[in-house]
């Protein structure tokens, strides 16, 4: 039988930036802070296993369905802001840079890791657009090979529906170097460049 | 009130290795995984804080007190290798290089953290050796200067007990390159050269 130091260990290792080593060690770290922090983290994933549930109208994840962002009012519900991923959404508002609501596609379209359109909340993207509210729909896409592809396929399927369509721009990183930029985003940053006044 | 998803973020950021974005990735990645990671990662916490305790001899942690180890009548019981941590003890069982018993200082002396020899667990080391069956106690303290300067320390306390004492060899790693070594692990290497034949 596999001991329960083993065991968590083993489970501990399957989280993302946990290797074997660091779960080992955050074993150990769990072990000697039983009730300051073991119980209260396995108290607080049963919690959230339990109540999390996903919102049905935008993919968001949280204790409420509809999401807190979709049934707030003080929000704009004529801009949908589209992203890969729940993580993206939570970037996004901690920028506190846009208030209006979001689309959760779930991913990005990927030959490779066979990820098809139908795996993708697109279709209810274009239920969402076609109900009526909507003017402006952001693609926030990753400017990766698979999120461009993405934005493109996804830009496709809303054009017959006559929404107004926008994407992020490119361009330098705030606090950024040119020295360190790569030659793509330069470019796309000097294409993509303002006039002053 | 803080929302299920913060709550967990917070505590899962916590852990030695995660930081907050890892923290947000990985209850991400659990959420999406529920049945298969989450609520048996909960279950593995509480049944490892519930279970697993510390060994009254060696300070090894483990669901036997005596320790596995301790217990274990093909182990040499007259050597002991003391160890900082119960990681280094692990680090040391995965090696199989030792079939003797260890004994878990509980750290390091530090001036800086204020940890005072009290603070280890070298008097009951003491009491282990004065029980008669220990002739060799090998110090395995890692080589930062911690490490030496609590090595040094342990040292004079097991002198007056007449008991064999040495120390792990400083050299090349296995695998190391010579042009990557610092200086100190070079000195060490030369000076601890060994004749071939």
């Amino acid at each position: 039988m596999i001991s329960p130091l083993d065991q968590l260990a083993q489970l501990l290792a399957r989280l993302p930036g946990l290797g074997p080593r660091s779960a080992r060690r955050a074993v150990l770290y769990l072990l000697k802070r039983r009730e300051a922090l073991m119980l209260p983290l396995a108290e607080a994933m049963n919690n959230a296993a339990q109540k999390v549930q996903t919102c049905a109208l935008c993919g968001n994840m949280g204790v409420l369905d509809p999401c807190e962002i979709c049934r707030d009012g003080t929000r704009d519900h004529s801009v949908i802001c589209v992203v890969e991923d729940v993580a993206d959404l939570w970037a996004l508002e901690r920028s506190r840079a846009f208030r209006g609501l979001y689309h959760v596609l779930g991913g990005t379209l990927s030959a490779l890791e066979g990820v098809r359109p139908a795996d993708l909340r697109i279709e209810s993207l274009q239920e969402r657009v076609k109900g009526g509210e909507v003017n402006e729909v952001i693609l926030a896409m990753s400017a990766t090979v698979e999120g461009q592809a993405t934005t493109h396929y996804v830009t496709e399927r809303l054009i017959p529906l006559g929404v107004k369509i926008s994407r992020l721009a490119h361009g330098l990183p705030v606090g950024g170097e040119l020295d360190y930029l790569d030659d793509g985003t330069l470019t796309a940053a000097l294409q993509a460049r303002r006039e002053f006044g």
